[in-house]
């Protein structure tokens, strides 16, 4: 059985994941547009693909399938989800099973304010967002919002562009020199991230691991801590059964007040993913058996609270 | 011979080059203040200290120093340098050898408008530094600097607080808001880092290696390639010999039109050295080499060129 893991960049800790469980019954085999990616160095192979915007990239994905006998492919980056998404078929003619939810989720999960309409529609706590920047100031005259806000943009990942604004001349600032913005009212709560895998077959949230985040940087996860709380629990399946998911998720929430607040949905390995395998959480492994036709058994919430991820540089160095 | 290592963070790679170095000759003992500091738990044994601006601190790192029978101490983080060399005598009296450069010379690298005129009193190409903004803006006025330019903490590290600054009105903003602000030319160069060990006993900086930086991210390098180049090897001899460094020092350089331009010295392994240790520049084998009395062959630019270093995130979990 082999993988295939597009846009692998610098996430040498899936390769080696899935790598340890495959061991002898397949290879992993990792696309990057960029001979730099240290991910494709830890690959039983590699291929440097087009860029996803590029002519050629899906028919290039579509040749290392074939040619390789690839079972499941999957990418870690969010504007390549849309493309598994739209070619499913196509790739199941060619025996690769792409591990994505649906392109009108994905679609959802790729824009900010697309996620809050649909929370908010039904009827989960979220982040007051908006589109529409006179909307925005009327809430403000209405007291319904007030300054600091968060101005970022609509598709915008790793907290880059994310700007604290305090007044009316600033958002129409930033609004002048960019498009695709949204207004987020400024929420200051206990960050947690938690990662869901969905099976594939049963279509069960059958494994979900939970953190609370104490350290970030660059928009990342630098150290996090293993909790356990079963009203969280309880909202992530409702939620993720309700959207529809399917394989490997993570999600962002905010609590304040003992109200957790969705804040957004990655679907697909989050960055913080090594949390959870580290703790015993095994989605390759997960994967690997939807694969070979069997369903996972539901393991929520298996494993120990006050386990401390912290993260630190490690290098790859050699000549290409 | 044990070696202290002081402000761990997650500079876990450090820890390992100098385990793997001493193996049984010796054991390898990191402190930090926070106890989700990653390096802490690759030591062969780990202290949780006091801040360093904490009464105690000092003691603390004396205690640890005599109890444990430290040959040798030196600091990852650039306000513990100066400790380090105010108390080079009362380290000696107790046995360990703090591996730092002079006070002196540690406070020049400390303040960047302090660097900039030790580099333009002695003749050095360096980037135009302002501590006063009327004599900037006096410049603008005659010509001599224009904007945009950086505004940026004359004590920062790691990109933190830079402003890319198009306008008085701007400069005028920070300075209002910050104090201890610098104002520096905008360069549009190639970035070069050079790892320097200077021998503790001859004085000689007995090896250079040098990387072109490709892709920076946060304040640290994320890929870089080794490079050899004989002009640059010359500057940074003459320079580090004149300044009077000692150990491990770390130097940035900006090349514009063939010329190089000296910015910035961190007087202590730079967070890009996995670089040059994986290239088989190994520091952590000089130092032990002076410690049991030797001096250092001279060995610069004894590596391949065109070695390329990607980062990665590694994590460690555990209980604490």
């Amino acid at each position: 059985m082999n993988i295939l893991i597009l846009s692998g960049g610098s996430r040498n800790k899936i390769v080696e994941y899935f790598k340890n469980e495959l061991k002898t019954k397949g290879k992993v085999f990792v696309t990057d547009c960029d001979v730099l990616a240290p991910a494709l160095y830890k690959a039983d192979q590699y291929f440097i693909v087009p860029r996803i915007e590029e002519d050629g990239y899906i028919d290039s994905i579509f040749s290392i399938c074939k040619e390789n006998v690839i079972q499941a492919v999957f990418s870690l980056i969010d504007p390549e989800l849309n493309i598994l998404a739209n070619n499913v078929h196509d790739f199941k003619n060619i025996g690769t099973i792409p591990v994505v939810s649906s392109s009108k989720v994905v679609d959802i999960c790729y824009n900010k304010y697309k996620m809050f309409e649909f929370l908010k529609s039904n009827g989960f706590n979220t982040i007051s967002t908006y589109i529409n920047k006179e909307q925005f100031y009327l809430d403000v005259e209405l007291g319904l919002i007030s300054y600091p806000v968060f101005i970022k943009p609509i598709h915008g990942s790793a907290s880059i562009n994310i700007n604290k604004v305090e007044s009316k001349e600033e958002v129409e600032l930033l609004f002048s020199k960019h498009d695709k913005l949204i207004i987020q009212e400024y929420i200051q709560g206990v960050e947690y991230g938690a990662d869901v895998y969905i099976d594939l077959i049963s279509g069960e949230p059958v494994s979900i691991f939970t953190k609370k985040k104490i350290k970030m940087r660059g928009g990342e996860t630098d150290k996090s801590v293993s909790i356990k709380d079963k009203k969280l629990f309880e909202l992530i399946w409702g939620f993720v059964k309700l959207a529809g998911f399917k394989g490997i998720i993570d999600i962002d929430i905010f609590e304040v007040n003992d109200v957790y607040y969705i804040s957004e949905v990655n679907p697909r390995f989050g960055g913080g993913y090594p949390h959870a395998y580290e703790s015993g959480v095994n989605f390759p492994k997960m994967l690997i058996n939807n694969l070979q036709g069997n369903v996972n058994k539901v393991e929520i919430g298996d494993y120990e609270e006050g386990i401390y991820m912290m993260k630190y540089g490690e290098v790859y160095t050699g000549k290409i």
